[in-house]
């Protein structure tokens, strides 16, 4: 690993998947990786240009936390190296995935061919992209399980405590179900929900109302909030979509669809269940926008 | 007035003053105002490029609601078309105008001569702005005065309502005084403060820390955080700082200094009091920093 350079110009892109928004840039060689502070400052919403998270493309070949990989999935050329906003790594982010593709075929990094995927490294492994006609992305994100213990959840707005069902893709969750819309507008998740008992490492908790009727055109429809650990509400979270469908088609019980609409503050998402190999897996679709493009000094 | 015209590139700079941030555009001749719905896209912060407020740099000549300012001073060129970021309508901006007059500066549209201000064109009326040496911008702000009515201030963390000053300049401030910088810490202002009676058109709230001692070399120092009404908590507020200094003057009596450093969440911004022939003006001084240029289709 290079130390971080300092101040120097650094062409960014900012682009955002339904409300959850990066700042991208390209790094092949592995030679401008930043400090926790420099990607804080690119991330700072008043004072730098602000995100969720950063996003570092750099070649798979030369970073050395994901080339083995490559022994895999020799086509796995980029590696997306995800910073959140604090500074701290993350292994995966279900929207920031479909921005960074996004990101490399504007810059003409890949290129997709008639019904093929683009495997994307990542530290949490390989991700399969496959773009649609309509320009969405849709992302396997592999294997999710049924997480151990019972809670229930407290939240501003909620008269009594809700019980909720937990689930790992692969990061915890934790999803309730309201009774209607209204206690869904109603709810104040400007203070974190109270999770009892409190869940290992914390986790993210969204709140779940099923459309009337639950299924149209055999598509389950739900709308959802989440509030995200250690950051607070969202406009979206894409695993929190993943974990929210699960949850509802678990309590639908037979006959229930594997795919999803989810209806999020930022915008709508797919999800969809199918059968692999190795076991169920999910994937998760929706719509990139980069919004511009510019230098910064960093 | 123009109407709005529809989609097509505006090239934007991003700018903030004590983290107090804003998009800016030129459009000399009057031909791109924004309707309410582009100015809350742009300042977006996670779907556009995201900001306090949006400022129109136009001719004041082309301007119908400023143009009669050119008759007590056709050197005033420039006119401030200031937006929040809800799309509507500010008469001034304290941070704004610094950055405002750094952006008229970088863009080659005003020069400095040694020792000269230039007069801005506002919806408030004509403020003059000098630049110091070290690239500071200092704002006459004109007159301010007391506001009637005694008024108590309720905030989570505060043990029991406190007292509080009212003052206009020429927006209205409710200013409160903290016992400790601790207080100052322990303040949770993700809530409203409650302010009894309730205000005629609400107000900012500013809370206050001397600090000891209150006076350094000649300048009173104090430390504030501010609540503004419609917002929330901002890193900084130049009108606040404005009525933080005046209220803490009024407090400390007889002998308190006529010039004062505030230090806010975003950094720390100079107030001044001084006698004209229509009574006393304050003005505010600090930093104004461009981040980025870029194009953005709106």
């Amino acid at each position: 690993m290079k130390t971080p350079t300092v101040t120097q110009p650094l062409v960014i892109t900012k682009g955002h998947g339904t409300g959850n928004d990066f700042v991208l840039f390209t790094d092949p060689d592995d030679v401008f990786r930043l400090s926790p502070g420099q990607v804080r400052l690119l991330a700072d919403r008043h004072r730098g240009v602000g995100a969720d998270g950063v996003i570092r493309a750099a070649h798979t070949a030369s970073s050395p936390e994901v080339v083995h990989l490559l022994d895999d999935e020799p086509q796995a050329t980029w590696f997306m190296d995800y910073r959140n906003a604090d500074g701290s790594i993350s292994e995966m982010c279900g929207n920031g995935v479909r921005v960074f593709v996004d990101y490399l075929l504007a810059e003409g990094l890949v290129t997709f061919e008639a019904g093929s995927t683009i495997p994307i490294a990542t530290r949490a492994g390989i991700v399969d992209v496959a773009r649609s006609a309509s320009g969405h992305y849709q992302v396997d994100m592999g294997r999710w399980s049924f997480s151990e213990g019972e809670h229930t959840v407290r939240a501003r707005g909620l008269d009594v405590p809700r019980p909720s069902l937990a689930i790992t893709v692969p990061n915890p969750h934790i999803v309730v179900a309201l009774a209607s819309r209204d206690e869904l507008v109603d709810l104040d998740l400007s203070a974190p929900p109270v999770v009892d008992p409190v869940p290992h490492n914390g986790a993210n908790v969204e709140f779940v109302v099923p459309s009337d009727p639950l299924v149209v055109d055999g598509v389950g429809v739900i709308r959802m909030r989440v509030h995200e650990r250690g950051v607070g509400e969202t406009l979206s979270c894409g695993t929190g979509a993943i974990a929210a469908a699960l949850a509802t088609r678990h309590w639908a019980g037979a006959g229930a669809p594997n795919q999803w609409r989810v209806d999020v503050p930022g915008g709508t998402l797919g999800v969809r269940m199918f059968a692999t190999q190795e076991g169920e897996h999910v994937s998760l679709s929706g719509p990139a926008t980069l919004v511009f493009t510019t230098t910064v000094n960093i």
